[in-house]
């Protein structure tokens, strides 16, 4: 009987829900066409392409030029609401598109490249983030239709006439992609990718022509926004879910533990989970690719869960619990401490973008951005009774050590304290993102990391397109931690930062290499060394003006390193800075240790049959 | 009667060759089974793969540690034959090894990275490769077999099971690709994958799974060194091909033209061309990417053709010709003065690796490594009377310009007079590439450059690898010319210069950004603009000793270029050396500006419903 009801409140909770998205879709229609000034009129293939994507908040755009792209660029340059970010490379471009879609949610990153040279450069990027699920639209200036139909032996071409390879290599790593060819059917083509880009939160690819890019269409369809809202869900499986996960809960006596990962951040459900969590009381623990998906100063928050890597009293409390919520969940080896969660499928519900999990039943088609709201207003008679259920809190004193070493184990709760509300912090996958799990962040605080892709050098990109959209959604400073053999691989970034006017500080963990591969294996091989370099001369080698438009530093010591972060200048953070830290080649976090440790089992590194350097010692 | 002695003739020298190259083979075999310790006994799978590597003269082995490498690069590491160059990024490696390969001729380039994230920042290194017909093993070290079926969401992956996704993206820029699964069958796929790598002058691709690279195997095949050279063509087409030259050319009057290209250098005929022009005595072109094919100094020699871009003197003598023998072309825009060969087919005959073309028929499988020696040995009636026929001498003097500006008129020629016998000449897409086509290089000197790819950025990287090759072969300085566009997307890989020895002379022209794009399009568009850099600062950030081991300078004027450029101590380069030349950012050399033009017309990148920077001036 009082499911019968609550069914029926549900459904006019629906109804009443579709009926304010109507409305305010409707609104949005008739405010987009009062602004844009060729409404109903024509416009080119291009125009209405940055169009879309002005009405989306994009703001930038990346990429470098290259002569099958210049045309287009020329509308980015005479458009007044997009930037062109003018990147070093095309690697670094996507990363930096990457960081961008990541800061700035529910918008998307934007990366033009050009035929062949320009795109195939970053390829990684575009599959980094579709691993991570980034929504990123690669745009790539390619030949003439008619050139693509006669293929010419062209500069920028395999030689052999097969003008469709690149496009298949980018099928691998895109959820979607589009090949113009007819501007008749070019603008739903466009509407397509850009709105599957943003409701699966995955990389989409867009060939445009040389030739196309100036044809006049109709810009009728620019009066109505594209919706990029999940579809609505079955009323009647969605109700049965609630139904079924509502019984769990209360089956679990309100011992029920959230665990918020990935794609909560993702599938922007952050004020949804949160909402949740307020009305529920439940404890929230978070999966490293889903710090701060929930304000890490939340009173009923606990800090992170990874299986066997997390702290004891974090491993307890949530292994423990008689029902898990996962919310978009992403179990990767090292956002699960190599697969070790204790926690059976019994006691574990799934919430996902796109489908539901329920125990062994998964319901396709149930997405959490619809369920969530419906699911917080079912909860609502716990809240008083869970509030009993003890988090403790999540903290990270600073130890005391009597040396003066830059030691993993004291940076990062040292650098926590310097973190500020609205800081958005980036950590290089290795000792960074490591280190910086077990550190509270402050509320409202953005953490960007790549804990499932791991290419290294990731960040240096990545912290320009985070800083970009950070400046541009008014967040706080941006702070990047990153070693020295990661740095390296996408250096001249740093120049970028300079040309677009942002200021990030840059920790530059100097360690003499590649430190966390020397934990996975090869701890003392010579192939797990760089070169040393000026570390501090970087900036102004690249375009800077010491002292004014940047600044270096070198610290050895914890005393100089604590100076620096209680320097109110340097805290202020009002020009791009870069502080090497000198730290030790053979110190990791607890985490990096442990995850080496799990994944080194897995992988036969160590080989029976040679004597390697490592092996000598 | 005539012809069906000369047939027999033939038949001999090619039954002798047959025998002559069998014995030379078992000759090897022996000499090779004296010189491997494990000789029919076992070895694991990576030395097994090594050992084939050293077989064929590799010394140098490029790349980037990850995790899923690391236990094969134990094995390098501890290799008394090889060296690992520890590049600061795979793009990077890629285009070292693709320099290494194209300066090594008859050996191959070899590229290690890591699963998904190492591996793809490396494809448009390799795409360049297979475009540009360079032989590059990109080994790619991968999660263990059991891995690959279990398909656990490990770290590098998509996150979504497809572990086959990279060799997906592969397979489009790679002739032949290999996923060893087994160690039964390891041995063949590599042996397989190697011969077809160097046979056909292209990428191949390895994935080596962790577990396979300590398995142990029989290194009995190792006793048969591989056999790289091209297969013998089928007598009876052979012969009749012959015929059909021979007659082309009685018929011509000894009228004939040769005009050499990129494949006669990847496919290694240099020596064949070369014979046949001094039998012949018939005149000889170049393409621009067959510069240096045949020695510039050599009398009969005439310079580059490039269709209408061609000098006049040079367009009229090789259009002019009764017939053109076109070795190891490769017509590409670039390369043709966009596809403007004004050389009709009726007076045409291509010789290329795998087939040839006589006028309209093509006759496969007929390669030219095996034929034209017969052809030379043909040939030897016509040389006292082909030597009549002239060849202006190819020559470039420097021009007098009464001001001290640096313009590319001015500096190619000059930069002429500093090359010597047996430099390498490494000149980048843009400027560089098209300025230096009409200078005449020293005997034995060797020009590098990517014409058909184009990618910018691709000479840092790959003036690392000919260096090295350079160095391994006793060749002599290696001489890099780059805009500041170009290098910044490369340009840690000077660090790796350091790091491995190697002393190239950089030339760096500063002229503000992508001069190669203003001239296609955007004149004076600000995403044509790159940040300036303090250049002569680089080599000191990113690890040298100025003084010691680099020297860096700046040069603003003709006479301060040409000062150093008379300094011995300079033109000794033994440091590694950058030179900043200042030039005007609107200047370029005379075919560039042609090209450009011909491009621009090809390319509709000019708008007309949009105002842009270049439109308002």
């Amino acid at each position: 009987m009082a499911q019968s009801q609550a069914q029926a409140t549900t459904q006019v909770v629906a109804g009443l829900q579709a009926e304010v998205n109507r409305l305010k879709h409707e609104l949005e229609t008739m405010q987009v066409a009062d602004q844009i000034p060729s409404a109903g009129k024509t416009c080119t293939i291009a125009d209405y392409l940055l169009e879309r994507l002005v009405q989306l908040k994009v703001t930038e755009i990346f990429g470098v030029p290259g002569d099958f792209n210049l045309g287009f660029l020329d509308y980015i340059e005479s458009s007044s609401k997009l930037e062109w970010a003018g990147n070093c490379n095309e690697l670094n471009a996507a990363y930096a598109a990457d960081g961008y879609a990541r800061v700035k949610e529910g918008s998307l990153g934007v990366l033009v490249t050009t035929f062949g040279v320009g795109e195939l450069s970053a390829t990684n990027g575009i599959a980094g983030a579709f691993s991570e699920r980034v929504p990123v639209l690669h745009i790539v200036g390619v030949p003439s239709t008619a050139q693509q139909k006669s293929k010419p032996m062209l500069h920028h071409t395999l030689g052999d006439g097969r003008y469709d390879a690149y496009l298949k290599a980018a099928e691998q790593f895109a959820i979607s992609t589009a090949s113009l060819q007819d501007k008749s059917t070019a603008p739903a083509e466009i509407d397509r990718l850009i709105t599957e880009c943003v409701v699966t939160a995955r990389p989409v690819y867009l060939m445009l022509p040389t030739d196309l890019v100036h044809e006049q269409i109709s810009s009728k369809r620019l009066l109505t926004p594209l919706n990029v809202e999940p579809p609505e869900n079955d009323p009647e499986i969605e109700n049965f879910v609630l139904d079924e996960i509502v019984k769990l809960i209360e089956e679990a006596d309100r011992d029920v533990v959230l665990l918020v990962d990935a794609c909560a951040i993702r599938h922007n459900v952050k004020k949804e989970v949160f909402e949740f969590a307020e009305r529920t009381h439940f404890p929230v623990y978070s999966a490293p690719m889903g710090k701060t998906a929930i304000p890490e100063d939340y009173d009923r928050y606990g800090g992170i869960y990874v299986g066997t890597i997390s702290r004891p009293e974090i491993k307890e409390k949530v292994e423990s619990a008689k029902l898990l919520l996962s919310i978009g969940g992403l179990k990767s080896d090292f956002n699960t401490g190599n697969f070790t969660y204790q926690i059976p499928t019994t006691r574990t519900i799934e919430l996902h973008s796109d489908h539901t999990r329920i125990r062994f039943a998964a319901y396709h088609g149930i997405g959490m951005k619809r369920l969530l709201p419906k699911l917080t207003h079912r909860m609502q008679p716990f809240r008083e009774d869970a509030k009993a259920l003890t988090v403790p809190k999540f903290t990270l004193p600073v130890p005391q050590e009597d040396n003066e070493t830059i030691s993993h184990l004291w940076l990062w709760p040292r650098v926590g304290q310097f973190f500020k509300k609205g800081d958005v912090i980036v950590a290089e996958t290795g000792t960074s993102s490591f280190g910086i799990l077990d550190v509270p962040l402050p509320g409202g605080s953005v953490f960007v990391s790549q804990i499932l892709w791991g290419s290294i050098g990731w960040t240096v990109g990545s912290t320009l397109g985070a800083a970009i959209a950070a400046r541009d959604i008014g967040l706080n400073r941006v702070i990047l931690f990153v070693g020295d053999g990661s740095i390296q691989l996408t250096v001249q970034e740093l120049s970028t930062m300079m040309r677009t006017g942002v200021k990030p500080i840059i920790f530059l963990l100097n360690n003499s290499g590649y430190t966390i591969e020397r934990y996975l294996h090869g701890e003392k091989a010579r192939y797990n060394d760089i070169i040393n370099w000026e570390w501090t001369k970087l900036l102004e080698t690249m375009g800077g003006v010491e002292g004014e438009t940047c600044q270096s530093y070198t610290v050895r010591t914890k005393s100089e390193l604590s100076a620096l972060l209680d320097d109110a200048a340097f805290a202020r953070a009002d020009k791009i800075q870069l502080v090497e830290m000198m730290m030790p080649m053979h110190d990791a976090p607890r985490a990096l240790k442990v995850q080496a440790e799990l994944s080194g089992k897995m992988n036969k590194y160590v080989s029976v049959g040679v004597k390697t350097a490592s092996d000598t010692l």
